[in-house]
């Protein structure tokens, strides 16, 4: 079943992920039960140094399913001081091209 | 089995996808063949105004078969004049969070 995927990526000093985390977990916990969730990965750059420390992506049924939990409630977690420190990429994006390798979907 | 996961978000002028596709595709199909490679996906923005129109997520076995897939190959590809019209943001990345909705597991 096709699927869209939300990416955001975040800019996040080496020595604030506590603050990053705890912020970004209020938001994930509240997406992860609307309607339409599929799965989300939360990603950190192993070089302290690259521009893009942190990388969600997240699987959803479909944009209306996404557009819709973007509620009041998301809208108040979002507008939280703390986020002013943490610059994010967000988009929605559809899959072009994908793969698996044989070794792997053998694994 | 755990992995580490390469992320690369690209910015991408909407009238020039055909261009970056075919740059994307020599690299792409190169490290589709290297040992350590699992998985890829290729993004595309649905709004065509954001900064980050394509992302590429990969799987890997670990840093070290993603390094050594970085050859001399791989560079003459990169060096080539046409990605500078692509800017890039490659990352080396460990997943620190994730999870699946129970309704889509059992999908």
């Amino acid at each position: 079943m096709s699927e869209i995927v939300f990416i955001n990526s975040f800019e996040v000093p080496v020595d604030r992920d506590e603050d990053f985390l705890l912020l970004w977990k209020e938001i994930d916990d509240y997406m992860r039960g609307k309607p339409g969730y599929r799965w989300r990965r939360l990603h950190r750059s192993l070089d302290p140094g690259a521009r893009l420390r942190y990388v969600n992506v997240a699987g959803w049924d479909s944009a209306e399913h996404f557009d819709a939990a973007h509620d009041e409630t998301f809208r108040q977690l979002q507008s939280q001081p703390g986020w002013a420190d943490f610059p994010a990429n967000p988009s929605l994006y559809t899959v072009v091209q994908e793969d698996e390798s044989a070794a792997s979907a053998a694994a």
